[in-house]
């Protein structure tokens, strides 16, 4: 069976693995730790444990429960002090407080939620992401970067605090790999962040996996605003170290001018730049739901097809 | 297989489930769903569920699961918001909320607990249990009944509010049980509340099932001071509407009198004062585990042991 890694953290990730998951293949979910918003961050901040909500994403993404379990991995307590909170994040944490490790905690959930594959912290260190812009001011923290909108400006440095060794099993799944697929997902928030944990970019260079990228669809305002492909693919190359890239996934399906237009607050479209016979275009939009939609979270409104986008990868899995 | 009802909610039913796990029996935990204390009691008042403190105690002493899932069950959260939670309450606040049904709920957990039999709450209508003592002072919730130190200068009433009729399951069960088991518990807070539910009495009253009442070790102080198991069974009788008992088990065996001083600031032992040939008189103590004493909750210092008690509890169901 062939083994395919992917590399991201947050919902960037999820469409890859929802997809992935119907093929006959085996997954790795290697995910960033630096997450530190919402439940996630209280939960850090109050408890001392690692960041679970990308991690339970993934699992989510990977599972083969039932839509109950899924809903309730899922599930925001709405009022008093548990505001906030999702359920799955409650459970990674408390598992882990109570195995006494983040990894075992992972590995129990994945039980619970029959998951497909499995997934893997990419340290399992504590860590801090912080990025110090041209202007020399100092985001501290993912969530910091991820509201920032003066990181097109500039920005002289992004680093792990403290600066964390890769999980063992992570850099084992890299070079285990047949295929390691890196996006989409946040460049600062949910990509780099991979990137800055020591040995992975060592790993991604020296395995024989085929190295695909998946390109976002949409960039991110103040942050990519204006980023091609190209851009996209220079930044990961600068922490990489060198250009590991085998294929370049695009989508070449426009989205509705419409949903451009409501999306303009968030950002623009992501344009292809590079005549490369790397570059597989493909029209990868998934459909939008039946409803209003202004009803829709805005970033929600283009986004990837799990079907379509796997069946991109697959062609290349196939190929191997 | 011989089918037992054990009703009850609270520490005390734990000795009499876990016991009877072992046994070939079908055994369905009848659960009060008044307690309204701690935990359980920020999750009513916050997120308007039922209370889930007691379910999730009879739920893991009828599980075959992992001790891990079991220790996961019963973990605190000890920081923050989530301080004082158990993680097994929130599982079962979140399922209600997701599935919309308190009993979907406990239904769900059952099947990740690997459970024994059934849990089944008493009634499924919000409830808050009362109590208005001789002084005309009002108690207003279970917790306040718990603490309360002037209940044994009398009480006029103790009541549910509103008046909730009985989940049918739970009739049921009593129904087509071979035996009905009561106690052991705290009279006010744990046994008395499942009797005010509509329908419990008389279902009680009309079951074939033998019924064995389970006596308390020790009284609680400022609340059942001074009484005997004459006293306990009167207080039972008087809202189950008649003597209905077949079998009163009792504690033949003396607690070390050093622990019996340890635990005089919670109260005294409880005293056989019947001559009566339903009296089922046995050893029934479990024995302190190594550590010093002091470390040891008062009320967990004299306790029933589950071994011995199902042992007794067995004795009558194979005569039947």
């Amino acid at each position: 069976m062939k083994k395919i890694a992917v590399i991201g953290g947050g919902t960037g990730n999820f469409a890859v693995l929802k997809g992935l998951k119907s093929y006959d293949v085996d997954i790795s979910a290697i995910v960033s730790m630096a997450d530190d918003g919402g439940s996630t961050g209280i939960l850090r901040d109050e408890l001392g444990v690692l960041p679970p909500g990308d991690v339970r994403q993934c699992l989510v993404a990977l599972s083969d429960s039932s839509r109950l379990m899924r809903s309730l991995m899922n599930y925001r307590f709405e009022n008093g002090g548990l505001e906030g909170h999702s359920f799955g994040n409650l459970l990674l944490s408390a598992l882990e407080k109570v195995t006494g490790s983040f990894e075992k905690a992972v590995e129990e959930v994945a039980k619970i939620l029959f998951i497909k594959g499995k997934v893997i912290p990419v340290t399992t260190h504590q860590v801090r992401l912080k990025m110090i812009l041209n202007s020399r001011k100092v985001l501290e923290g993912e969530k910091d970067i991820y509201l920032s909108q003066e990181i097109d400006l500039g920005y002289k440095s992004i680093y792990l605090e403290p600066y964390p060794k890769a999980n063992p099993h992570a850099i084992n799944e890299i070079m285990n790999a047949d295929m390691v697929v890196i996006g989409p997902g946040g460049l600062h928030t949910s990509l780099i962040p991979n990137l800055l944990v020591e040995g992975i970019s060592e790993a991604l260079r020296e395995t024989q996996a085929k190295k695909t990228f998946v390109t976002n669809l949409m960039n991110r305002k103040g942050q990519t605003t204006g980023f091609k492909v190209s851009d996209y693919l220079k930044e990961l190359v600068r922490y990489i170290g060198e250009d590991i890239f085998d294929y370049i996934v695009v989508n070449g399906q426009k989205p509705d001018p419409e949903l451009i237009q409501v999306y303009a607050e968030e950002g623009d479209l992501v344009e292809n730049d590079l005549k490369d016979e790397r570059i597989r275009m493909a029209s990868l939009l998934g459909e939008l739901k039946d409803g209003p939609k202004k009803d829709l979270i805005k970033r929600n409104l283009i986004r990837h097809d799990p079907k379509k986008l796997s069946q991109e990868l697959m062609k290349i899995v196939n190929y191997l």
